[in-house]
């Protein structure tokens, strides 16, 4: 349960030279300016201005006036702590990503059916690179604690929406992913390269992602691709359940069925409804 | 059901002066970088460089720099008809918003339970300034049809979020509000300043706001506050139902119960456990 996940990206964004704490008058402004928002992580949605400084490698006049612009439009709030958290004006702009708020829009009537059915873990993922990031979480009280926080990102060969979402990237992705060392999350991790092609071969055939303790021992998930308007695979649902869980081979049909209502909203011929 | 909510602020946030198109060396470099994100909006969620230029009023050559930066971070991505969105980077930022996903996350479960047990839209709502901002929508798909997609906002007298998050706001923003002219989205929004102040009296004594009609005439409305951890009201929540549901009436207790799971959530100590 505990190993880590890739991580938020920001995390060494803003690092980008050998001193900490000197002016990078190589960076342009707004690499700076990013670099700020970029200094916010899950362990560290608060910040003072020392610390963003700090964290962005900025000299303390300098994060002051971006910290100033940014509270100005929104985009950071200043708490009664005196604290910088980020805004909701990110909110709103975060909401036009088409592959974010959009797709979630999209999709959340169909995951919520399929939690209601289930009461179990539903999630939706989309790729970004060599990673899966997680667009929509429906986590039911009682179900498995699972790592899906939005905007978490995973390494695509573990998860089951990871190996629904490489089984379907382009052939340049996949052999990326496929030559690179397979980090390993538990013993049932697949870090092999041969055992890992199989098992992509196996998505494509079956339409069906498992991920059978390969991200946390106790959780098993059953993950199905999400088609676009020109039927390529633009994201992955899943349902995350107790590994030992008697029923989980039941819900491969569900998330399946759910998938392809998404689809068939987002105008995939392949799931547009016949007489 | 037409009437437009106050939109986007993005909208008019990159003009910042007479003439479009000229440069404005007045603006700091921050100004035109977020000038670029609030060029896009629920209506134009994919633009060419041109109409970034054009929207934020930049010369081509500031707006493709601009453009270039923020796609190499990951707050744009360049779709394959050459026209930029907003990319899965802000959706990760945000999600590090207390206020959003943050908020969004502890509310979640509570929100499901009150959609399991209804069916009806289900929203959840933050003050930001003189607007409420809709942080969080469950909406059935055979619910009623409602304007709350996720970062909207509407002016804080006619919406029952709205009308809970003014009730409770600092006595300089419910004066704020009194005095300036109110919008009326129906015949029977509260556009009077006295029956406002009365209203919203009502709220605070009752506990609940209503919203009956007052934002398209088939719509009804209750919510209550959501309380922090110094039982400041820090959110709503609501439920709208179509304004002739017999049952109507019935809304206000389970809207009222979330509330207070959220805000115990939240470590409100009105709503703690007590043995």
């Amino acid at each position: 349960m505990t190993r880590a996940p890739t991580g938020h990206r920001g995390q060494d964004t803003g690092a980008a030279g050998p001193q900490p704490g000197c002016d990078w008058s190589g960076r342009s402004v707004p690499a700076k300016l990013l670099g700020v928002l970029a200094a916010f992580g899950p362990d560290r949605p608060a910040l003072t201005v020392t610390d963003l400084s700090r964290r962005s490698r900025l000299p303390l006049t300098t994060a002051h006036r971006l910290v100033g612009e940014l509270t100005r439009w929104g985009a950071l709030e200043r708490g009664a702590d005196g604290r910088y958290r980020i805004g909701l004006r990110m909110v709103e702009i975060a909401a036009l990503c088409p592959r974010g708020v959009g797709l979630r829009d999209v999709a959340l009537p169909y995951l919520e059916d399929l939690y209601e059915a289930t009461h179990q873990n539903i999630q939706l993922a989309v790729r970004d690179g060599l990673e899966a990031v997680f667009v929509e979480r429906i986590a039911g009280r009682h179900a498995i604690a699972v790592h899906s926080r939005v905007g978490a990102r995973w390494p695509l060969h573990a998860t089951g929406v990871g190996l629904a979402l490489l089984a379907h990237a382009p052939q340049d992705v996949q052999e990326e992913v496929l030559a690179a060392p397979l980090a390993g999350f538990t013993s049932r991790t697949v870090v092999d390269q041969k055992a890992l092609r199989r098992m992509l071969a196996e998505v494509r055939r079956t339409g069906l992602a498992v991920s059978d303790g390969q991200v946390t021992l106790d959780a098993y998930s059953v993950a199905a691709p999400v088609r676009g308007a020109r039927d390529d695979v633009v994201a992955a649902g899943s349902i995350v359940v107790p590994a030992d869980d008697p029923q989980r081979l039941a819900w491969g049909p569900a998330v399946r069925a759910a998938a392809r209502g998404i689809s068939r909203s987002l105008g995939a011929p392949y799931a547009a409804r016949r007489l």
